[in-house]
């Protein structure tokens, strides 16, 4: 196929959090797609904190390599299909790159099923990746059990607001913990959660010793660095921490835990990323439709309008104070809904 | 009852590991047994490094107060018994003092049961705490399978000789570290671990790759410090770290653990104290005692004689070149076998 196509190419790796002078807006070719490939026309991009640290260093995947179009996850609609059952027109979502057009491997794409009223970006907001990693952390790997006290950092993003909304649907106490009195007045406000945090103007564990003074039963961890350690020490005796993000690590290299507090109170703590419970996002996706069915569970996307705002909406992920709330995307298609 | 008493009180904190200025051998009062407590005659001191730790903090017990003759297990004879089912002359384990005679709550003492053909200081060094720590932390913890790699440190100790086995035992590639060359060549030697790793003078995290370059898949954390991450970065996917004990911590504060790791192999680590699988002693007791008479399981003691020698041979735990091997008791009557 012929056409033009714009990709965010990394030309250098970002230094600290300055992704502007890394990653450029380029004219690029448009992708050829190989054998059990195909051609995809973005519709909306997904800004995930993850992207950083594939930037950085190899991760579950290798490090993204120099002169590449930045990876990212997309939603969009194959042009044309060397994979067999998917077809041009059929609407995906899966591991892209950030540009009008990319390539999705077989292995990494899939066919987004019927939204019934839901608009189309809430296969990225709601459903897939970031309902899934709420899902499976909250249930599968937490166990939250009603009367358990939940906490969550990066409360206010695409997991934490989801992942703290199903705990309160389970019965926990829920305290989420953001980085600005608006998100922390939002979280209470507008999705119910019990009570949270402003990790820059707050003491978190002097805040935890008086909200909760049995200690915190669950902590989903989406951030890692200096918090997890405060908060380890305030963990109930057998209590569990979800490891599940770890972007705090960027401005904050070397050790960051405390193993005392975690042999003492004998927590278990677990790593933990999505791809290896995929076979659980049918049954967490209908769980989610069926929550929002019932007014219990909200879903919201930040959306920013066009791929040349791309890098510029992805360095809010990694400012506390950004106004962005739930998950984050970028709308490639200026008409898809 | 009337009679001489001496005891190691704690008449400072120690200041690093200078436990001779810390701990004096005094006169003391033959002390009185009050409601539900028994007398207790001691026969052996068992020494822990966990004993450091009470006199530094409160832990899973409230710190050691000064003036207190310090905490210890003690393996004794009752003298005289407020304890319905226990009477003078009952041979007992439990929280006592490091002292000719302590006394025992009920609540913290066990009758010794029959111990066979065994002398009767296994009823510290192979059964009891140190063989129940092993045994709950290799089966019941880390669910160690055959073939799987299984890395412990302070291997030459009560709970790492004993683990060690027990891993061995279950089919594992069993790697331990050590201090010394002499630990080292024992464990392999006379122990039948796979392999040794001598942390003061080869690269832990090296030597690692070259031993098992498909990762660790159980490591089993008696010390904490520096040591548990450079051990974290060499985690296979989904591997555990039972985390037993922290020793390293005396002198290493601060955090020690980068969460990395963890979070990108999708490691679980468990923090375990013994006294939370009391119910699984007398099971653990039986299968050691087996394991011991189908020659598949070696217990050693390293006996210091003489309460006078107690605060001399604990300094030896934390020493890491120091020579003793398995269990470090005291026999405070020299008549006990």
């Amino acid at each position: 196929m012929s056409g033009t196509n714009r990709g965010w190419v990394l030309e250098s790796y970002p230094i600290g959090d300055d992704f502007d002078a890394a990653l450029k807006l380029r004219d690029i070719a448009m992708p050829d797609p190989g054998p059990n490939q195909m051609l995809v026309r973005s519709l909306y991009l997904s800004l995930d904190p993850a992207n950083r640290g594939w930037m950085m260093m190899p991760t579950y995947i290798p490090q993204v390599p120099l002169g590449a179009t930045m990876w990212g996850f997309v939603l969009g609609r194959v042009e044309s299909s060397n994979v067999p059952g998917f077809a041009p027109g059929d609407l995906v979502s899966g591991f892209g790159a950030w540009a009008d057009y990319c390539l999705m491997g077989a292995e990494m794409a899939n066919k987004v099923p019927d939204l019934g009223g839901f608009p189309l970006y809430a296969a990225q907001s709601l459903f897939g990746l970031s309902g899934g990693t709420a899902y499976v952390g909250v249930l599968d790997i937490a166990k939250a059990k009603a009367g358990e006290v939940f906490v969550i950092s990066g409360a206010a993003g695409s997991v934490g607001t989801l992942a703290g909304q199903i705990a309160k649907i389970q019965g926990c106490t829920v305290i989420g913990i953001a980085g600005s009195p608006e998100k922390c007045k939002w979280l209470v406000d507008e999705l119910g959660f019990d009570h949270a945090i402003d990790y820059r103007r707050e003491n978190v564990a002097e805040r935890l010793g008086e909200l909760c003074p049995e200690g915190v039963d669950i902590y989903f961890d989406n951030v890692g660095g200096p918090l997890t350690n405060s908060i380890a020490t305030k963990m109930a005796l057998h209590g569990r921490i979800v490891l599940c993000g770890s972007m705090a690590k960027f401005d904050n290299p070397g050790p960051e835990l405390d193993l005392g507090a975690i042999l003492l109170n004998r927590v278990v703590m677990t790593g933990f990323i999505l791809i290896d419970h995929f076979d659980r996002l049918d049954v967490a996706n209908a769980a989610l439709a069926k929550w929002v069915g019932e007014g219990k569970l909200k879903h919201h996307a930040d959306i920013v309008e066009g791929l040349e705002h791309t890098v510029e909406a992805f360095g809010r992920l990694f400012t506390s104070g950004a106004p962005h709330k739930g998950k984050l995307l970028v709308r490639v298609d200026p008409a898809a809904n």
